[in-house]
């Protein structure tokens, strides 16, 4: 199968550490291709920056779908151009932050994320009341790093900072299970995994792995009802190829 | 003071009844101005289209700024330019769907949303769960009018089809206040609160005296977190205008 | 519009307090009224000095009802008065907890409220869940300040000991607006959001303002189930007043 | 042990129907006296009537407390007076809806309520939200027939509509125990028990058997926190035998 | 009456323990057997203990159900037999978790659990929630001592350590009211409450009060739906007193 | 890899129906073992036919662990030795119940569950609540069919009961997958999926991609709280295979 990872933002590094996952836990047949839409900002750290990537996401989908199977949108956020997406195709599209959290809470009672600074927490917090676990969420916790700074600073560094951050979280807050909340962080999955003695995930990961059984039982979102095809509208100062994803049938 | 009503869609036709609200209901020394973005669908269903709108609603706000002292994005839905706009201004934005929701929780132990069709309920049932007053919202209930033909139908028939949607929720939902979730709707507001006998809200009445009485109570929305500025970054072919709008102290 | 104020308790000081706010924030074309019921507690802490207050309360509204507008209840608690009143009347009546926390709602993604000791904990807490908007509280915190102690300690170490805990609020609970939870403490609004740097809201002002909208709006509240009219009833010792806001038409 | 049952409407009915109960189900070492407040009306079906017969409620508590070991407030709502009451008091009070709501949470899955009219609705969802048990109340149900009527009508079409709502509550909303929501309904409980085939509560029973049991055990109300005794202050216009409950030390 | 008592564990102390309970609390007219099933092991401290001990537990409730009008089964967690029994008895059958919960819910509140170790925590959570009584739960408390420690370490040394969670529980955590979280711990009830000022509850004196006075108002468990009897069904490799329990008319 | 199915019941029918799935869906790679264990109810039903299964089902565990690399429990439920066998082992093992739940909550909006007859509903709607995604569950929808005729009707009347629950389920409910909650409904997944238009899940096959990625990725159930080994301890009356998987270090 051919998977389409979209990283909203403009980072190559963090492009590269996401096809340097791709060949560890791919499948032989699971064919990745990861870029980075044509206008974005470096990082995504907030609303503003993730609003300046939606369009130019979903422009980068259109331009592609028809070559791949099924798509990842590479950003650690609820990024609403996951659900835009879904609405006009019917092959599966997964965030990383749903993936790993959703497999996250099959595998202990309760987990964290960790992630990169202040901005973020709000964020994850709605995300975790969107998929409906807040229950199985025992905290989200900050590094106090920015995203910027992780394609930067020193590995080992960020590695202890997280890994601090995963230690409380473990303890005091009683997560069991802890997602890796930023692309950038995803490097040190196994890493913390064997320091910590407990499931450590990298959303990207899970995300490949669970489009991969979607392709294998013939899943795909259902089309029924939230994400069915949009009626015809009339765009005003949109290029053509954003309305030719409407319902065919244009209603009178 | 001086508002600004950015209706995200590209319909002049809802632009027109929104400016009709405006003459009846603000102060004297309340300004309006409704504009829609330069790029927008006709009407919006549903994340897609809200999606397209979100850049150029933003792009909208940046270059009017400087003139108002308030804003109103008029989308009767959760728009993620509302979040965007915060993080990048000190002045006060309001969604109309947020307005008359929290309004309305004070009028009655509950209220209903009557809004266009299907493509909105889980929407604003999302929207409804992140303003936090899930338990005050009896129902979402759908008149199965999509939002264009709003602007072409007769109105008798529009007004027949909300008020039967509003009395079932009324009757056995049990709700006791009617939120309008559409602009397109709003011309309703008195004639079915007489009909009706409960309050009946338009969102965007509701937003521009919310916001009348922020600026008298000198109220703008916290900066300390969730909207704090966000920090520098490059922006990959976006205009310029986008970038000066981040927090000036450029980390190195 | 002319606004009667109902300080359940019986300090003087308090509704001097009050008075002063009006001043400032108030249209010029609203008038207001404060005043105390003829019997009730110095200061209302708890259930049981708000259970002596309410009769009373009730009795201060219905003698002066048609003299006025709208009204305020103006304890920091879910003043039980409130509600029943409510039945009675067709104009609006709002309490200045309910009214500074829906816009608390709407300024930010939390609030606190800073109130004065224990003894009110649980009694906000069961506001904030009455009001439908407990996932919006952040925390409530108390100073330890007795409410007689407000009338008569410096006003400096009161201001420095609010200040204290809203900022705890504010950087550990996750709070991003803070409401002031005692009318003892409402002159510090402006001052503490100063120092605060978020907004900080005094109740009364709030029930001020929205009342003022409601008035503009021709809204007030919905009297189709919860505040429908009592029916007519049977008053063993109690004052004929109390009887003659029952539903006329007797049920036989 | 000797309970006081004060029944907080002034219906001489209702006390009758309350003291045969009391012979059939309590312990022959429990004394059970049913009154009245001095004021109060003559049912109580809203908060306005509630309201009316707290004051006088908590005033017969003061003056016969020194004769009993336990209170019980007969009305089938949360009414205040029993949570003033426990603020003033080391004796253990109980109400009668929460009495049979927690007993009903041990005997099946979920319960229902079924109460007179719709005026009752909010109050008791209120209530069960207040007993935190929302997630176990199926639902509450109306019979259409005011308190007073409930007096007045014959029994047996009383019963029947009391059973045909019941039987709703069972095969549709997926209740498995009844609780009956009124103490005029109260006297037939265990006929419809045996019709229905599954538990049926009247609360005044189940409040008498808990203080039972709190007696027995050695138990009253906790006072640490929500029900600690209120510090003293004055009181304008009040019996001087309100102010004698507060605690002594006074504060300077 | 006559109650049987199942510990769902091996342990003949903990049988001690709770049978001098019964004396000083039960009626004179009741009386109650402890026993232990045949198989099952020393403690139980978690989900593998308890699956060890759910057959046999039942087996020993059929063995001797009809010399018995009630049941209770003393291990502190949501033991799944309870459930079990309840189904195939139309006698009541209660846990000692379930009947301190329902009854700290009256007496306070919040309530606090003090159990052993960290093995309860993530159980007793979901026994709360499966109360539905969350909302009601300030805390889950561990002293972190095995319950195999409970039978051989110094009264004094286990007593301070409850007392000082318990201290924590009332003071940080909100709590009004103590359940002691183990049958080993039941013997300090009172000593708590002298200690600590507020209720303690020992679960087995709470469950043999509950089931005394189910037995006096003539309650037992809905047969309705949740604990409706099975269906006759093969079973393959078990003794046949297992299949008696099942619904006569067999399906066919 | 090497899967394990224990199927908790006795029925070879269900052994049958599983096999000929995994044939189908399982990697080449994957091998799947499908037993029942030696003893167990014909079909499972209730608490009461699961408790009896729960000692065996882990019997079977321990007895064949050591052959294989992971473990399904394949009973729609939320089984008690799911969690029993996960605190004896360091290998995943997943349940079908929740397998196929957070697949569904990444596939739609909402999903409901289709099962046999009434016993099921509150077991099922625990198991949600345990999961944590109540508010994903539109509902839960029984087709008044015994398991135990599921084996033995018409393939095309079982068929048609389950796509008009289904049906009610997308149109009524506002669910948008559909989960198939019953071993002896699986067979259907594809049909039903290509009729309704909307993705339906069979648990066993979701359960098994699942720990196939599981197996990919290196992941099993966190062994830090809820799933720690259990300490030793004496097992009276029980075969010493218990006693061995227990925590080897002794606690003196």
């Amino acid at each position: 199968m051919k998977i389409l990872t979209i990283n909203p933002n403009a980072s190559e590094i963090f492009n590269e550490l996401l096809r340097n996952k791709t060949s560890i836990y791919a499948l032989p047949s699971t064919n990745i291709k990861v870029v980075s839409p044509k206008s974005a900002p470096q990082v995504i750290e907030g609303i503003y920056d993730e609003a300046l990537s939606i369009k130019s996401t979903i422009e980068t989908f259109i331009d592609l779908e028809k070559d791949f199977d099924a798509f990842i949108i590479a950003c650690f956020s609820d990024h609403l151009a996951t659900y835009a997406i879904r609405e006009i195709t019917r092959k599966p599209v997964l965030g990383i932050a749903e993936a790993s959290i959703y497999l996250a809470c099959m595998l202990g009672e309760k987990f964290s994320i960790i992630t990169t600074n202040d901005r973020w927490g709000p964020l994850l917090k709605e995300a975790v009341r969107k998929y409906g676990v807040e229950t199985k969420c025992a905290s989200i916790r900050t590094v106090g790093i920015s995203i910027s700074d992780l394609e930067e600073r020193d590995n080992k560094n960020v590695k202890k900072a997280i890994e601090n951050e995963a230690t409380i979280a473990l303890c005091k807050d009683g997560a069991e299970v802890i997602c890796l909340g930023c692309a950038g962080m995803s490097r040190f999955d196994k890493e913390l995994n064997k320091k910590l003695g407990v499931p450590v995930l990298d959303g990207f990961v899970c995300a490949i792995k669970l489009l991969e059984i979607f392709h294998q039982y013939g899943l795909t979102h259902s089309k029924i009802n939230t994400y069915s095809k949009p009626l015809y509208k009339e765009l005003t100062n949109l290029q053509s190829k954003f309305s030719k994803v409407y319902k065919k049938s244009k209603k009178k």
